[in-house]
């Protein structure tokens, strides 16, 4: 295995950083990085904000509820981004759409392209990095901090710095339950489903050892629990009314 | 810059291959690099198709239009998966819910996730990779000959293998135009216009290169007129008929 593979699967999320500030040559390096990844017919339709201002990460993390969107090396926050094409198209006499469906697909696809290459080009540097998914709590209030007009929408953050622990890794569904070959194969297969519950049962033991058993959820329980609660139902709206998804 | 730096900023596409086929070890290899990225809550809301059936490659490349699509070392397809969740679900009497918008972001998110680490594994290894975007040219057609179910919706493919040619690199837009500190700056902001502006020469200088003087578009001309055309608008009704977007 070489060293880039060990790298990736080496990864863990970082949720506590030293306060010691990405340079400018960092970040300029991990945006190059990020900006290398494939895009879509060279749309790159996405914009990355960093965040600097100390009022403005108090107010994210109001919105995330996690303290390290406030204490990292450097916040990042990925946005869709047709703004500026649909600016540019103006002066062409052109007139850009990005309300279908499609095209917030296409977005969202670019932006986390360029987003994990930014992840692995800081790992690579010994920096940690957790994706912070919660600044869609409450995706007005970013679109108002960060000042974000039609045709721009924030996807998630990134908080990137000098990791304070070693973080820990959970073990991923088994390779035949995610790796299909020439057909889907559901759980309803029974080799599929076996497969599972022994993942479930590593997962469950997993949750014992680091909480002294007072945990013991599987994989199973934890995302079935989770995604039985309607959540975020005002994202589409949101994003409705920053001109995505007028189908 | 280190090493792994370089890897990420030597990106380019590859669109043709020698037809030597990658080994289940290395696609076991690259799977386990794909699920080591990130994933929100840890859902895992995706799967991977390997496609190894001639004919099915053949079907796919109808879709897609591309001849990469059915001579490579391997194809991926990378589909969103809450099938799993919603079949394990009633084994738990659990309900779980996966029509909303949020969720669409997610597994989109998720699987996009795994598929750059895949590419940057694979790229490591020497191999050459092209995310395939243009499945999406008939999603209905992918659904069908990959067997997909409810709740699963083919994102994009992508084409592994030894590289027959070095491929090019196109440049992207500016660090000026894309980053912008504590508030978005869009191309009404005059250094950002000049910024866009010179890219814009750049480009065009590129293609002028590369075809003796029969092409010379710009960036800004080539993708406002692309986004000019309405394109793939069965993509939201297809999604719906998968379960999503049911808001």
């Amino acid at each position: 295995m070489n060293e880039v593979i060990q790298l990736l699967n080496n990864h863990r999320s970082i949720r506590s950083f030293t306060e010691k500030k990405l340079s400018d040559e960092t970040i300029h390096a991990l945006v190059k990085a990020a900006q290398s990844a494939s895009t879509s017919s060279y749309v790159q339709a996405y914009s990355i904000i960093g965040v600097t201002n100390d009022n403005l990460k108090a107010e994210l993390r109001k919105v995330s509820g996690q303290s390290y969107v406030e204490h990292n090396g450097h916040l990042f926050v990925f946005v869709i981004d047709y703004n500026r094409h649909v600016k540019l198209s103006h002066l062409k006499d052109n007139e850009v759409k990005f309300e279908n469906t499609e095209q917030l697909i296409v977005g969202t696809v670019d932006a986390t392209l360029a987003a994990q290459n930014l992840a692995i080009a800081a790992e690579s540097m010994g920096l940690g990095i957790c994706y912070i998914g919660s600044l869609r709590n409450n995706v007005s209030r970013v679109i108002e901090l960060l000042k974000l007009p039609s045709g721009v929408f924030p996807l998630f953050g990134m908080v990137v710095g000098e990791p304070a622990n070693k973080g820990s890794q959970k073990e991923r569904l088994p390779f035949e339950t995610v790796y299909f070959e020439n057909a889907y194969k559901s759980v309803d297969d029974a080799d599929v489903l076996a497969e599972v519950e022994a993942y479930d049962s590593r997962v469950s033991e997993y949750y014992k050892d680091r909480t002294n058993g007072e945990r013991n959820d599987t994989w199973t329980d934890q995302v079935t629990t989770m995604l039985s609660r309607k959540t975020r139902l005002d994202v589409h709206d949101v994003l409705k009314s920053q001109g995505f998804l007028q189908q």
